[in-house]
């Protein structure tokens, strides 16, 4: 009744099996995936696991209750929506869907049907990032004055989605979970070599206002792995090299001010810069994907809303969105033109975020 | 007859005299600033060195024939002019000027008075950007598809230029000397926080047509110092990592290829994979700035056009110029509408390139 | 009857029973540890395997023919010989016995019973360490003067055995494959902090004569993971840092040669120092332990003598041997007394290397 | 009547001139080297300084008080003896001289005529060496179990000292300031392979008692160039890293302690690992030799002993004299036989330390 199925087998579904075997042990009961060979390499390993091409016989099921869904992206918004339809909670792959108005729709249904929908932003349940959450969530850092990320790498070309829609949804969460406010427009450029309108070589720049603007390098095609992200604070500033086994995190006090002297004389301006201790601190070793494999059985047995909630993963499809606008329109700025409620970080004109529970007498 | 002076003593203007020193000797003969504490400071170091606080004097000297201006950018053009018409050879800091304006007249200047300009982008100088240019010129990268630049650090906050015209020349001078052509279209985006009015991070991407696209980051308020170019070959890609003290240029031999394998079928593509060795040429330990002075003086002294002559000043400038337009215009694309002569990279509607000796009969 | 069996399940042994699931699938049938626990865990993740907490149930089973020991180092001798005796051929984890009259024993029995014993030297089969022999042999490196090997950790502190007999196994087995020479000395020093008598910091230096020198850093209580050997040749030298995920092995053309230029005068020496290019050669990437694995079950199968085998096991155990009497006369040369044949790299006062079968014929 | 000669413009010798030059300005008066190619290349760059081939002349100055000794080590003695008795003080480079006893007379005679003998350690004068004394000294470490150093390099090979004497008197002189404690017993053991005799590799182990080691690998022969320090407390360890340009010194607080759980079972030790914080403080940017250069003159004006004085490069002497002695047999321990008075850090059995003045009637 309360088993978990898993749809997609291919590059990072098995990763998913893996963790959720060892969080739910048997309760993991059924895989799918469109290849017979990858059924028969998943059963080799997990040989108890029922196995079957067909999604609609999952979700038919009425012992199953959750469906985990990495498939290709294109694929994630009938999928989840079938797999909500049957009741069912869902973990879906990042990005959600293609497009805002398939989030949304995703969004309304799950709430209709009280099921959880929740999405694999992987990253935002590694301690490296919580623990920057919680940095700059203290004010350690002062205002933030940029973001700046580079996520480049020989990677797996996509046929699907360019690799804006691939590899940004991993800092484009980073960011929304780290600074918890929404930008005001966003502008992209990018190119695509291997694949005809496959972008496979992208720059991203989102405005906040305010003075805060983060940038994101995406990029298939570096001969070098690289990928950093540094959120320069007017106080304090913090690098975040996902790539380095020990010091992921590390904390600059450096950095520096103005005194102005008097306004008749612009060049008599004081700069004082700082240079002072850097400090890494420890971070629990756990994997990421580990914690968000509880983090969804957590939600779906206790019926709380999930961190990556549906509204997270919209914030991100908007921003995709509205990124592959200023793509095709030649890296012109396109405004967001969406309002946060100042408490909860929560587009005001989308579906209104999961009302508590005593509210919703009609769903059962 | 054939001495040397040096204007302006601030942050560069002592390496220069340092490497003047080393490499013409008693050839620099007068160092000159408004700050007395800087020519104090110049002369228990140089005793021997002539010291004046006004460059008209400098100008008027007979013994000087060749005059190096690194004072701040917007007093360039006018002691470059200066200088010039006193019938000087003139090495310039980077930006040459903060105008192409600026930059056709000292170019149209100097070739009236037969005389040598030259800008000093003095990483175009450095054994790596040399052999960079090199490995780029023998096709060993094959066809080049994306150039990454990062340059940030916890800069000197300068007062008259923002970040782009005060660090962008070092990459724009970088990617002229190495890709030996000149881009369609530029934008930018940037963010004033410490002095009003005063990008202090920015981006900056140029698109050369056919695919080929450069990204530049520039920042002064990075607390950690990065300094790196990757040029994305097709064969193979080049890191160029300006803060390695040993491997500074790595090459390496990975990179993806495609097969189409039907156009039926979109998602049948075939990506290849290839992983190589990298390979880190042996570079000379040599001091880019002295590279610079030698260049400069063996060009006065035998007439010969400069490899960052004025033309290469013009080019940088133009760039940041529109790049300025684009910054001023929330990033929107400025077309550089600027054709080359295929065999000299030097745009045609520019005042033409130094013209042979034999052709400029009413020259002295 | 040609199933295979681990005894040990602590922390090496089940990565040897994912390997060997990976590998040899359904022939990898029994699973043995005395800790309950541990036999649970491997059941939850590999419920069809059989587990028992007596190996000598394993011995007993004549499905089995082949053993992996992976249990505390005091225990390899009694469980391999047991298992020899039994007809089985045995992997056993390094170091595969405490003394070398111990591993000649082992050697002699499986040899006497027709078996393979092999030990589970895992550096040797990593393509880095692979690479390094090639290019030693190949005399890319010329003449080698000195190995610098250092092993740090925050390491697993052992109670039964000190950090030169856990870690040192490592170096030794790498060096003994690269140089394909054996030691004529040996010296050690070490201190124990943690547990009374239980070196958990050491230095080892090995003399080859010919003024090659080799010296091994092995420590548990660093506070950061220092993994390098340099392989210094007169002509070429090689780095190889197991740390590095892309640039493992890095080859050096840079050295220096000497002149003399008179022998009445000694200073009037010169030194020619050349620094050339880097070269990082690609390895694949395969994980060494699932050779072992593979190297392992085609030697049952083939009869075919292992690359690491009893010999190799034997010439290891013999230098700890003597680095531990050195260990004891605080630091005093311990000379190892033992001739190589010229081309095998065989002691040859130890029984001898395992004969072509045609002479065998007593042998079933 | 206080002026300052530098004898010996090799290597060193002009870094010591420009350093002198800054602090010292025109107090600098004399420079002295047999090479009258030397000679006048400090001539071009300093015109005004007086330049002599022949220290005799230096010492019969009656205007210099304080000379500054860079010449090859053998010389060190003879010249620094000669400066002394002229009644100069004298600051001599590392190693002060070739025995303990010529240190010794050194002491004695700079005592003798009351004038400053100061050796040039000048690791003892970087920030990251003084920040790492006082965070030792503030016990933040615990007691130190270990310390570990590696200086390889591709280095100048020097025809009258080998690795051991040129390279080792940097660490050896870092650890005596750091630790404040002198070794009770030395192990060496190197190999010549460019220079007969003139060992280019060597390992070197010091045992301090109650359990501390320091090892140090020196090396001129190595491709890649590594310097580093670690020094392994119980509560928590410095990594000291001379070549990074940022973090040179970082404090982990990782480690581990152990709990003994009863004396009848040796296994059920409960080994706790702590992995913590690491910080990286900061450090002023000074060049440690104008650090060296100030305190020297310091000291020569106000009569204050040195922090690196006679007796701290005696100890050091001491280290390489029975250094060399375990070389030439084999790396047998030598005993040091040199015990500390507890509160001064000197040996005993050395000429005492400079008493206060006013127990010195007899001096002028």
């Amino acid at each position: 009744m309360n088993a978990v199925a898993v749809i997609g087998l291919g590059y990072w579904g098995p990763n998913l099996v893996r963790n959720l075997h060892q969080v739910a042990g048997p309760r993991l009961r059924v895989v799918c995936d469109r290849d017979p060979m990858r059924l028969q390499a998943i059963a080799r390993q997990y040989p108890w696991l029922e196995t079957t091409p067909r999604a609609e016989e999952v979700f038919a099921r009425r012992d199953v209750s959750a469906v985990v869904i990495a498939t290709p992206v294109s694929t994630h918004f009938p999928l989840a929506r079938a797999a909500i339809q049957s009741g069912k909670s869902v973990l879906v792959e990042k990005p959600l869907t293609t497009s805002s108005a398939q989030a949304e729709e995703l969004i309304e249904l799950a709430y209709r049907r009280s099921v959880v929908l929740m999405v694999d932003h992987v990253f935002v349940f590694s301690p490296a990032v919580q623990k920057i959450r919680q940095l700059v969530a203290a004010g350690q850092l002062g205002p933030i004055r940029f973001v700046d990320s580079v996520r480049i790498n020989l990677g797996l070309v996509q046929s699907d989605v360019n690799v804006l829609w691939d590899l940004a949804p991993h800092d484009l969460s980073i960011v929304d979970y780290v600074l918890d406010r929404f930008p005001e427009s966003v502008a992209a450029y990018g190119k695509a070599h291997v694949l005809p309108g496959i972008e496979d070589v992208a720059y991203l720049t989102l405005d906040y206002g305010g003075g805060l603007v983060a940038n994101f390098h995406l990029n298939w095609l570096s001969p070098v792995k690289i990928r950093y992200t540094i959120f320069g604070g007017s106080q304090r500033s913090i690098v975040y090299n996902d790539l380095d086994p020990v010091e992921k995190v590390k904390v600059y006090s450096s950095g520096l001010s103005v005194q102005q002297l008097g306004a008749e004389d612009r060049r008599r301006v004081l700069v004082d810069y700082r240079t002072g201790d850097v400090w890494a601190p420890h971070l629990e070793k756990v994997e990421p994907l580990r914690q968000v494999v509880e983090h969804f059985l957590h939600c779906v047995d206790s019926g709380e809303t999930p961190v990556t909630d549906g509204l997270a993963a919209l914030r991100v499809v908007r921003i995709l969105e509205a990124a592959q606008q200023s793509l095709r329109r030649d890296g012109q700025r396109v405004e967001l033109g969406v309002r946060f409620s100042s408490d909860s970080a929560v587009p005001e004109n989308t579906p209104a975020a999961r009302p508590p529970a005593e509210k919703l007498p009609q769903e059962a």
